[in-house]
């Protein structure tokens, strides 16, 4: 019998990668593919790149294998009734009828797309840090250039109608009233992404301009990087308060590049958590870091091929 | 063949109800029977008065009908594992083995017992304001004394690990630093609440001191009514904003005494989404009032007899 395999395609607003991985949730090695994306691309040139990541990635497909489907994560909003898509940092896509495309592109296999979120959580659940005996509630939180996520409830990922939920970054944060690009005042991206976080410390004197500058200084000790990611972490907390208040979470796993600041990040957070919910229901939600590599979001997209039932 | 009827109970802070509920979610009449709860009683008082609305409710079966079980919901915090309950508004039961008590009470008849907010979004799922078409994704939300929830996700009632999720009551608001009693700031119990809207409006020089004072100065059109029930339909708003951003919600559906102090409140609610956030996911959520009369509490805990299917 051959090796079912699935092409797990992961497009965002920096880059749209693809890759065969198995039923283990392993990425085929040497099987990852990548192109930019950006603000600047035209619709042609997006088009053209998911086309050339998904091509190659087909074409390195094993001979003793075959295509089990295709599952790609999507930077939302998205509708998963029609499969169109509308990143909001891919200004060229609004309503991309990116699920017909994907179609065209393998003809005969089934293709399956959500938003990146959902896959993050997925995959955390599947193969990361809740994999095995962790809860069956759980959040999957990146926190990067913007701040998102997915659920997993009752031990199925959470598709929602629109296929849009999990938008964590959109929660509104007590006590803070900075303007979010959505309209909302105080939401959790506006405050603890790390864009958001370095202009903060920059309106307190430092003089980096990246997360890593502020991850070297915090490492250094310098004090207003230190007040950054505190007031950052603190807010990721509320945010997971609140949350949890909501969903009883078990567990909340947060990946993405900027989650690595320093660990006090997810110091600050949990002690947001402890301080703000007197329920014990929720002061026991565990909050660490994503288990998976940056393969992650690969590897969710392809759950949705080989664990179908592990999504509502 | 016999009727089968469910044995439904409600139990809160200041009351304990129970009445025979038929399999269309209608209550029979003539079966509903009361007792007052509340901060100073005992808790052999309160097993008394469980024991006799359970009782009295019983003895009214019709000849014809078969008890089917019996289903209560409860003021939170719960243990859903244990059956124990811990109702923040009655201090004298913490940890109180209330599933066996009922037990005991109704010896071979199933007994489920669920927090009092999931019986009230399944009440609103089965027969009331999302019955029928309105969607799958629904809040059901009672804003009285405190402001509480629960969740249908996907067509089920989301029962969640300890049974304790929907605390939309402690979602953190942006904009808003009030002291929560869970520790929070800005919480939407802390600003939105009965007695809270009130206590605002008495800083403002209001000079009323219930519900029913600021709903006659409001439709009186006295200004300070006026800006309190925006106030704190604004922050409703603003915590349903944040609660379909993460959730994907089809409707939210809302009672509890407060939410009639005047349908602007719900015009307030309304807007604060609309400007809140720039999904279009998100701003197609409905804020209905509920569909229910003050039957719901009961209908929803009848429904996990006869709908066992809608909990998760």
């Amino acid at each position: 019998m051959p090796t079912p395999l699935a092409l797990a395609v992961d497009f965002g607003g920096t880059k749209v990668e693809a890759a065969l991985v198995d039923v283990e949730g392993r990425v085929v090695p040497g099987t990852r593919h990548r192109r930019p994306t950006g603000p600047t691309a035209t619709t042609d040139d997006l088009d053209a790149a998911v086309a050339e990541v998904v091509g190659a990635t087909r074409a390195s497909l094993p001979d003793d294998a075959e295509l089990a489907g295709l599952g790609a994560g999507v930077a939302g909003p998205i509708d998963v009734a029609t499969g169109r898509v509308s990143p909001l940092n891919v200004p060229a896509w609004r309503g991309h009828p990116l699920r017909d495309r994907l179609v065209d592109l393998v003809p005969g296999v089934p293709v399956v797309l959500r938003i990146d979120g959902l896959c993050i959580a997925l995959a955390e659940h599947w193969v990361g840090a809740a994999a095995g005996t962790r809860g069956e509630n759980l959040m999957g939180m990146v926190v990067s250039t913007g701040v998102g996520g997915g659920l997993v409830i009752g031990g199925r990922a959470v598709a929602s109608p629109t296929g849009n939920g999990g938008h964590i970054g959109h929660i509104e944060v007590g006590g803070f009233d900075d303007r979010c690009s959505c309209g909302g005042r105080g939401c959790l991206e506006a405050i603890a992404s790390g864009p958001r976080t370095v202009a903060w410390a920059r309106t307190q004197g430092f003089t980096g301009t990246t997360g890593e500058d502020l991850a070297r200084a915090h490492a250094a000790g310098d004090p207003v990087a230190l007040a950054a990611v505190e007031r950052s972490g603190t807010a990721i907390g509320q945010a997971i308060a609140s949350a949890t208040n909501l969903l009883d979470l078990d567990l909340v796993a947060i990946g993405g590049g900027f989650s690595r600041v320093s660990p006090a990040l997810f110091d600050h957070a949990r002690a947001a958590v402890a301080e703000r919910t007197g329920f014990a229901f929720a002061t026991r939600v565990e909050i660490v870091p994503s288990g998976l590599s940056d393969e992650g979001p690969l590897i969710g997209a392809a759950a949705l091929v080989h664990r179908p039932e592990l999504v509502v």
